[in-house]
């Protein structure tokens, strides 16, 4: 305890303690407080106004567009141990990157216009294959790639932060948590996506970038392109393999995430919305290509190496321009950047779930909206993955790096050949190129998939490959059994109706005082003729209730069970087998018990909790009817 | 991803979720498996044998004894950047350890003289003072320390062995978090701390450490007592104080809890017990004295200084004996006996939080034997506190070591003064030679208490400081509110006595389905006319409902609310509001709720759990009775 940085931990555990602690005594105060008032569900199609392109440009390009703060540097990582002599390659490398994304950007054009309403890869998939594990392995690679986003953004975040202030360094995870917490906040208050004041964030850190590589050219003009610490270019350095430089390429291609963001938004466009939405696609295609390029030969002529406790954005700026105001403003537009990209993964993601819970395939929940209209329960279990990757990984990009991106490569793959499908079957304008393009973006992305998982297999691919079979799987399964659960429900309305059985009700009692006087007046007040349990540990406590019984008039008939283990269920569980064969298994068994509910939640700690457990086990294992009576505490 | 160590917390984590699963799907035989069977409350009184003395000693020593592994480090830690010069402290200090050792176990004698059959400080506490609040602060900061024991010594234990195998280091805090759950799941199982086996260890430790200091001793003899690495003696380095030497003698005082483990263990000593306890006392104080002195003196000699990644004990091993075989035998026993240290405290913390609790200053789930018979809620809450801690301190002894010990000082001078009150009171023989010493131990252990919490009170003392009057404060809290319980619930059996009266019954439906059948089929066996009541969001599915209950031939009342912000929860509770305010507030409010039980656990992830809310909600904010009718899925 002695790093002038450690007071951030302290500051957010007290926080942490503070959320804890009045969650505990109010919940409902502290989520009217972060979350706002609830919303009517008749407020939900009040919103949006048709936005122009070149709004909607910087607003949808966050999530592509801030991958070039992790994506080259990532690169270059993988080609730091062979030295000087393999820097080069950065630059072919970001050249087959950007004709990657050109590729990409090409198809995606080709699914705007034959869904013009917007279609990710789900429902292209859904639409065009009749194997409904298609879709799954669509939607399923795609929310763990959101929930990969999220982790990746918001790791790269806190690393450009820590960059410029290496004292938080050690505190990278708690601050990523700290912002993974903020943006559920936000999320679950209902931030619209395409609210505009997110638009000029994104266009500053834009003309940042544009502003570092227009200062690298000048520098060029002005000291000539190569310099003294320029490496060597062309030299094959001791050690380099075709699987190394595929490695290399796969990591940079993380700066390719985020594409589909805008096919998915194609109806926020002002009319006419495909021919926006392309021209949309065009622009933010070259401004990223720029940018990625120049970036990439900036690194390579500066001699930039990777390190962990500076991002190679921090180093290129703080080489031009020092440490002052210019070299904050980017360190913080990148912040910024990075964290809408993360937010708007939140909506993404949730509005997926909610779309394939709704066909069954995930559970029910996350279709519900919360008070504010949001899919809450999906925007809490973004939030909760993503932490727990953070956790995972220390909040590193560059161990989070070898599992992103190929699960967006594989539903990039099942959109591309569902629409190869769907050209071959509607055919109409030009179809014959349309076709040609997207057989040809099926096969490169099908090709950058495999090399994806061969080349980063080991360093942590392999839990991808894991999990996305799990999930598809499970969502099968899921789906199976909500089927089942629709059939076993059904009823003929005409063949059964509810019909009155004989009722035995048990009341339990654990002495004479007034919460069990409150019970048996409630049985009593059924008309049915209550028999009270009492379950003795001793044979003292169990003489004493009998006595007491007595005394007190013997208001229904006791039966004393004895336990030897101290538990209260065996005993109970055993009489009421025995009620069941005298009875036979017809009709209810109703047991009924106390709840004493002090007036302060914490006071629920000081009393046990037999009834509550009681309740679990009974209702799980038995077919027992449950009632609880609760007897409120005045103080 | 690429520290060899890693698969350490791979491994762990794999059990964690392992274990987390098949509690999930069955906790009941994990339970069995980790626990073992249940035993009856018959078994309770069939153990124990009475101990010889020196069988007892080494059973009892491991809480005292064992910190020798951690108490000198942690007093030169604190001199550490004064460099060379002050080396020499560690001498003077470390006697004065050893007179206030003296001191202590003279003052327990007494204690034993005057409660043979074990008195803690609570228990002298509660004898001799009628202030509640005094025998608080004896047993609440005896917890707190107890806590911070386990804390210390499994960090310590763990430190040691990562001395030993640097490739452990990054996991010390998993480690450590492992030995706690291993030490829960033991205790949980309910070892008999006195258990013949545990002597074993400690005695094979003591050894290890004697040969060590025969070692020092016998290499002084051929090499000179003062060797080359010996720093000066005597000589007043730059920067030193009058408060860097208390703290340093107050760090270094870490080595003497654990006294009090003898007096609160009298009964399982042979008779005479009184002697028998006293003889081990002495004998204890003796070894531990030689182990303490020649340890520090040998620390001394060969000027040794602490470091983060090696114990002082493991590179003065390493010194003498190379890193063979002998250094892997006093590694590991260092470990063991670290364990043991914090086993032996798992015993005490649940029996004294037990005596606590049945007086009523604690939860009185802590008086709940387990099904071994040990006292599980008392083992659960201090295995999770002392967790917390670990997690908190990265599982450094030397961060943990300043919140350590006041605790104990703290009910040794309350404990002192107790039966300083005592023998004024009762007299009897020699009272005035007892009378004089506990006087003069109560004297210097509040001036040490004192000196703790000046002298490490930025270090983290004041944690202590401010838990220590909070945890009073609720005891205090609690057992009024256990006082206002007993008052409330106390009926007149000639005066009250259960009676009838009018039931209102709602039954909630969510559609016509077979769990609505069944529901409304209970509802009608209880003789009721119920009223069916069903909330929807939007008209589509109002009239859908509406029409449905027609076809079905209207089988009772039916209500239908409109939602507009998609809860359920608030028009039923409108609802129930206008029936009390048309009927009148006596009577019952009966609410019957559908819960679809799922075959398989996991299942119930699949449906909304809008019933357990419910539920949660009515019983806490209002007076209705509510009824759980399962219907058990077939599959």
């Amino acid at each position: 305890m002695n790093h002038p940085g450690q007071w951030i931990e302290i500051v957010l555990f007290i926080i942490a303690i503070f959320l804890i602690w009045i969650s505990f005594t109010n919940f409902g105060l502290v989520k009217r407080f972060l979350i706002g008032r609830p919303m009517r569900t008749a407020e939900l199609h009040s919103q949006h106004t048709k936005l122009l392109w070149f709004i909607a440009l910087p607003i949808l390009a966050a999530d592509l567009y801030s991958s070039v703060a992790y994506g080259p540097e990532a690169g270059i990582t993988e080609l730091a141990h062979l030295g000087v002599t393999a820097k080069w390659y950065i630059i072919p490398i970001t050249i087959s990157t950007i004709v990657l994304l050109a590729i990409l950007i090409l198809s995606y054009i080709m699914g705007i216009l034959a869904y013009p309403s917007g279609g990710g890869a789900y429902a292209i998939a859904k639409d065009n294959f009749k194997a409904r594990w298609v879709s799954l392995i669509a939607s399923s690679s795609l929310l763990v790639d959101y929930i990969l986003t999220v982790a990746v953004s918001v790791s790269a975040a806190i690393e450009a932060v820590s960059s410029a202030y290496p004292v938080v360094a050690p505190y990278e995870s708690s601050l990523a948590i700290a912002c993974v917490f903020l943006l559920l906040v936000v999320n679950l208050r209902g931030v619209a996506e395409s609210a505009k004041v997110f638009a000029w964030p994104t266009i500053f850190f834009m003309v940042c970038m544009l502003i570092i590589i227009m200062t690298g050219m000048l520098d060029g003009v002005r000291h000539g392109f190569v310099q003294q610490a320029t490496p060597p270019f062309g030299t094959i350095p001791k050690g380099i393999s075709t699987l190394l430089v595929l490695k290399a390429f796969s990591s940079a291609c993380s700066a390719l995430t985020g594409i589909e963001t805008i096919s998915n938004a194609v109806p926020i466009f002002r009319e006419p919305r495909q021919k926006n939405a392309i021209k949309t696609y065009v622009a933010l295609g070259t401004i990223t290509s720029i940018t990625l390029l120049g970036f990439a030969y900036l690194l390579y002529v500066k001699g930039i190496s990777p390190s962990p406790d500076n991002t190679m954005l921090s180093q290129l700026s703080g080489l031009y321009f020092g440490h002052g105001i210019m070299y904050q403003i980017i360190i913080w537009f990148t912040f910024i950047v990075l964290i809408l990209a993360a937010n708007s993964t939140f909506t993404g993601f949730s509005q997926l779930a909610a779309i394939v819970a709704a066909d069954g395939y995930l559970p029910r929940v996350l279709t519900n909206r919360g008070d504010r209209l949001g899919y809450s329960n999906g925007i809490i279990s973004l939030a909760a993955c993503a932490s727990i990757l953070i956790l995972a990984f220390h909040a590193h990009t560059n161990a989070l790096i070898p599992l992103y991106a190929i699960g967006v490569f594989l539903s990039f793959t099942v959109a591309q050949i569902g629409l190869t499908k769907r050209w071959l079957r509607v055919k109409g304008r030009n179809w014959k190129v349309k076709l040609t393009i997207n057989i040809v973006g099926a096969i490169i992305t099908s090709i950058v998939a495999v090399i994806f998982a061969v080349t980063k297999f080991t360093g942590g691919a392999w839990i991808v490959l894991v999990v996305l079979p799990i999930l598809i799987i499970l969502s099968i399964t899921i789906r199976r059994h909500y089927n089942f659960v629709a059939q076993d429900l059904h009823i003929d309305l005409d063949e059964v109706v509810p019909e009155a059985k004989e009722v035995t009700t048990i009341v339990l009692v654990s002495g004479v005082h007034r919460v069990v006087n409150n019970t048996l007046s409630f049985a009593k007040s059924l008309g049915v003729n209550p028999i009270a349990v009492y379950v003795g540990f001793d044979d003292e406590s169990i003489h004493k209730m009998e006595r007491k019984w007595e005394e007190w008039g013997y208001p229904c008939r006791l039966v004393v069970l004895r336990s030897k283990y101290r538990s209260v269920l065996e005993p109970l569980s055993r009489f009421i087998n025995l009620v069941e064969e005298k009875r036979g298994k017809e009709g209810h068994i109703h047991l009924v018990i106390p709840q004493f509910i002090p007036k302060k939640g914490w006071h629920l700690l000081l009393h046990n909790q037999t009834a509550l457990q009681l309740r679990i086990w009974f209702l799980r294992h038995k077919d027992v009817v449950i009632t609880t009576v609760p007897y409120h505490l005045k103080k």
